[in-house]
C-alpha cells in the first residue's frame, strides 16, 4: 500500500516512478524500454483517447490507419526529417527465423535479407505523404483532414515509463490544404483542441507558444507547442501541433490543381500527443499519499465503502445505496460499491487514494440510522458526513467543483512559478533557487539558446503566443530583443 | 464510379479487389503485404471495435497494452508455438541509421546492432505471459481477464487486402484462471461473445466448432472457432478462442497459490479477432453495385439528398428535413444531408449504393408540394414514396427491418450451400458444383484431412458443437466415425 510512498519533497522521481507501479499503472517490459500499460493505466488512457477523439471528429478529422513499417528510402527523402529520426530508429532487416542447424537454438534465418531495410514508424509524415500523392490530384480532394492512433517507436537510451519511453502509444494528425493561410488555421486550431484537453479534461493549465528553430519538429517550418508545469517546477512538452509548410509535399511530389488549373504543392501540418501525457497528468496533482485524478478523467470517480461487522449489516447497506449507484450512473457518473469481504476498510481507503479515486463514500450502521454518508473527497482530502437525502446532486455538483479546484491549485503552481528575470546572473539565481517558468529576453540566435542549455541545463520553451512586444536586451549576448520567451528546465 | 465494377459471377475475387478500392475502404501500401485502411474502412472498424470492446467489458475484461517487440528467445519457450510462427517474423536487429560514409546514402548502423534481436509481435502470448509471471501469486489474482487492441505482424508471401495482410490490427484477449474448468468456460465465453457479434452485428451467421488438430492455434491445446460462408461459397475463419491449458504457464513458470496453500501452474486462454472481419462483412453481403452494410456497422445509416434546380429549391427542401435530421441524430441514428452542389443527384445516387449506405432518402419539389419522400433501401434497392408525417419512426423501424433481412439472407444462402455427403466420390462433386459446407464423416486422423486438402483443397473447418454424434464411416478411408466434420474451400 502506499505506506512508504517517497514524499515528493524527498525525492520527487522516486517518488513518481513509485507511484507508477504501485497505483497499478504501468511497468518496464522485458524489453528495454519498452512499457507495459496496466489495465488501470490503460483505461485511463481510454478516457483521454475518448474526449480527443470527440475533439478531432468535431473539427472534421477522420481516422485511419497507415503501416507500421517504412521503407528505410523514404525517410530520406526530406532532408530535415532524416537528420532528426535516422539516429533512433529500429530497422527490420529479416522476415524469418530458423533453426539453427548447427545447434544454437532459433537464428534469423540469412537468406530472408529484405532487400530494404524496414523502420519502424517514429512518426508518419513520410508513409503518409506517400499515399497523400495518389489520392490529391484537385482542390476538389482538399482539405484532407485524416488522424491515426498508432504506436511509435524512437529508440531512446535512457527511458523513463510514459515520459519517454522506445515505444509509445500516440495519435498523429496529417493533414493538407490548398493554401498556407489555411493550413497556419488548422495547425492553430489543433493547437487549441490540446490546449482545452489538457485544461478542461486533465486540469493542467498549459503555456501556448512556438518552439524555437532548434527544438523545431525535423521537417517541419515551425512547431506550436503547450507546455505544462510539474510539481518539482520541471516544464513538460504537453502536445505540439507543426505548420509544415510545403516540405513533405515537396519531398513526395504531392500537387493539386487549384481552381484555375494551376499545379500547385499542396501544404502540410501535422500534430501529436502520446501516452506522455500520462506522466504528465500523474506529476501536475498527484501528492505524497498517491494519485490525484480530475473526475473527468478518472475511470472510478466514486467509490462507495460499506463498514459493516456482518452480513446483516451489509446487507441493510446495499440495499440503501442500490438507488444511488443506479442514479449516479443514470448521470453518467462511474460508480463502484466496494463489498469486497477479502480486504478491511482502512486498507481499501488507502487503496483507492493511492489510486487517486476522486471521491469517496463511507456508510456504516450509524449512517444508516442518521440518514447520513460520509463523503471524502481525494484532492483536498477534506471528509465531511452529510444527508444521504439528495446525494446523487451533491456528488455530481462536488465532481465538478474538484475538477474546477484541482485546476485552480494548478493554475495558481503556474503562476507561483512563473517569474520574469533581467540579467543572467539573476536568471540562474531564480533557476537554482525556484526554477519554473522564466521569461527573459533572448537574441534569437542558437548559438545563444545553445550556450544557456550548456551552462544551466534550461532549455527554451517556446516563445509564448500571448507574449506582448517589448523591447529589450537579451540576458546572455545584450544584443536586442523585441519579446521575452520562456525557459525553464524541462523533462 | 460503379460502372465497371466487375460481377460476382464475372470474377469474384476481381469484383472483391475492385470494390475494396472504389468503395475507399482500403488500399495496398508502399510496403509488401501492408495496407493502408481509409477514412471510410476504418470508421467501419472503429463500430466494430467499439460493438466488440463493449461486449468484451460487459463479460468482465479490461483493456491493457503490450510491448510490440517480443525478444527472440521468448518465442522459444513453448515450442508449438515458436513451431508456428518462427518462418514469418519480421525481426529487428539494428536500433539506428547512419549516412553511409562512402556516400552510399541511409544506411543501418553496424555499431548498433542489437544483442539480441527482437520480434515484432506475431500474437502476444510469450510476452504476457512473461509479464503474468508477475502479476499472478494468489488464487486472489485470479482469474485475470485483459484484452488489447493492437497491431501484429505474420509475414505473409500472398496477400489480400483485409483477408491476408502482412500487419493486421486486431484484438487479443489473454486470460489465466485458477482451474482448467474456468478456464473452459472462457473460452467458450469468447467464442459466443465473437458469434454473437457476427449474427447481432455483422448480420453473418456463423458455425461455432472446435479445429482439429492440424488447424489448432500453435500453443493451444484446444481452438474454438466461427466460420462464416461468403457468397462465392468460400467458408472464411472469423474469430478463433484458445483453451491453452497450462502450456504457457509452464513455458513461462507462472504458478499461483491456491485456497489450500498449494503451488499450482495457471490455466491460460487467448482469443482474438481482426481486420480480417472487414473482409467477411464486404464478401458475405454486397452485391454487384456495391457494398451492402447492415445498419449496425453503417458509419452513415440514411442519407438524404435533395433534388434541386435553384437555390431557393435548396432552401425550400433544406428547411423540411433540418427537423427530421435532428429527430433521426436524437434516436441515435447517422445521418447525412448531402447538399454538395458539385455532383448530380444521380452521382450521389449511385455513390452511396457503392458505399452502402442502407436507407437513401430523395426530396424534390414534387415531394414538398405532396409531403412525400422517395425512401430506398439499399439491400433489396425496393423504392418507396411514403409520407414525410412520422417518418422518423418509419426509418427507425425500416433500419432494424434492414438488419434482420441482410441476415435473413445470409442464413438462407448459408442454408442453401450447406450439403451433407456419405461418399468420397460425391464430396467432390458437390465440391466441384456447389461448394459450401460440406458435413461428412472423417476418421479422425491428420493424414485422412492432408490427403484431402492435398486432392481437393478443402479442409476441416471445424467439428461443429452442435452436430449430433452420428455412426458412421470415413468418407475417404472408411475407418469408423462418430460424428460428421465440415470440409470447405476455405479463404
Amino acid at each position: 500500500m502506499s505506506k512508504g510512498l517517497p514524499t515528493r519533497s524527498e525525492n520527487y522521481s522516486e517518488w513518481y516512478n513509485e507511484l507508477v507501479k504501485r497505483a497499478d499503472l504501468a511497468e518496464n517490459s522485458a524489453v528495454r524500454g519498452c512499457m507495459v500499460i496496466k489495465p488501470y493505466g490503460f483505461s485511463i488512457w481510454e478516457k483521454m483517447q475518448r474526449a480527443l477523439d470527440d475533439m478531432f471528429k468535431e473539427t472534421g478529422h477522420s481516422n485511419a490507419y497507415f503501416p507500421l513499417f517504412i521503407p528505410k528510402s523514404f525517410l530520406s527523402k526530406e532532408a530535415d526529417h532524416v537528420e532528426g529520426f535516422a539516429k533512433e530508429c529500429a530497422v527490420v532487416t529479416h522476415y524469418r527465423l530458423k533453426n539453427d542447424p548447427n545447434g544454437g537454438g532459433l537464428i534469423v534465418d540469412p537468406s530472408a535479407k529484405l532487400e530494404e531495410e524496414l523502420i519502424i514508424r517514429p512518426t508518419s509524415e513520410t508513409v503518409i505523404w506517400s499515399t497523400y500523392k495518389n489520392w490529391i490530384q484537385s482542390y476538389r480532394d482538399l482539405p484532407l483532414l485524416i488522424n491515426q492512433w498508432a504506436n511509435v517507436v524512437r529508440w531512446e537510451m535512457r527511458t523513463r515509463i510514459f515520459l519517454r519511453t522506445s515505444e509509445f502509444l500516440w495519435q498523429e494528425g496529417h493533414t493538407a490544404h490548398a493554401t498556407s493561410a489555411e493550413a497556419i488555421a488548422e495547425t492553430e486550431q489543433m493547437l487549441n483542441v490540446y490546449a482545452t484537453f489538457a485544461e478542461e479534461w486533465m486540469a493542467m493549465p498549459v503555456l501556448r507558444g512556438i518552439k524555437t528553430p532548434n527544438e523545431r519538429f525535423a521537417g517541419a517550418v515551425e512547431t506550436y507547442c503547450i507546455e505544462a508545469l510539474m510539481q518539482d517546477t520541471k516544464a513538460l512538452q504537453a502536445g505540439t501541433s507543426h505548420f509544415l509548410g510545403q516540405n513533405f509535399a515537396k519531398a513526395f511530389d504531392v500537387k493539386f490543381q487549384d481552381k484555375e488549373g494551376n499545379l500547385e504543392y499542396v501544404w502540410g501540418t501535422s500534430w501529436g500527443s502520446s501516452t506522455r501525457l500520462m506522466g504528465a497528468l500523474i506529476m501536475a496533482h498527484s501528492d505524497d499519499s498517491g494519485l490525484v485524478l480530475p473526475p473527468k478523467l478518472a475511470p472510478i470517480q466514486v467509490v462507495i465503502i460499506p463498514i459493516y461487522r456482518d452480513e446483516n449489516q451489509l446487507a441493510a447497506i446495499s440495499e440503501k445505496v442500490t438507488g444511488l449507484t443506479k442514479d449516479l450512473k443514470k448521470r453518467g457518473i462511474s460508480v463502484k460499491f466496494d463489498n469486497n469481504d477479502a480486504y478491511k476498510p482502512g486498507y481499501k481507503f488507502a487503496d483507492y487514494e493511492l489510486r487517486g479515486v476522486p471521491i469517496r463514500l463511507a456508510m456504516g450502521m450509524r449512517d444508516l440510522e442518521n440518514g447520513t454518508v460520509e463523503v471524502a473527497r481525494r484532492d483536498t482530502k477534506v471528509k465531511e458526513t452529510i444527508s444521504f437525502e439528495g446525494i446523487a446532486n451533491y456528488i455530481e455538483n462536488l465532481l465538478k467543483d474538484i475538477q474546477q479546484s484541482i485546476y485552480n491549485k494548478a493554475l495558481a503552481f503556474k503562476e507561483a512559478n512563473t517569474h520574469s528575470v533581467e540579467t543572467y546572473e539573476e536568471f540562474k539565481q531564480v533557476l537554482e533557487a525556484k526554477g519554473g517558468f522564466i521569461y527573459a529576453h533572448w537574441d534569437g540566435t542558437s548559438e545563444t539558446e545553445e550556450k544557456i542549455k550548456e551552462e544551466t541545463k534550461a532549455t527554451i520553451r517556446c516563445v509564448p503566443l500571448d507574449a506582448p512586444e517589448e523591447n529589450g536586451v537579451c540576458m546572455y549576448s545584450g544584443k536586442p530583443s523585441s519579446r521575452r520567451v520562456v525557459f525553464a528546465r524541462a523533462y
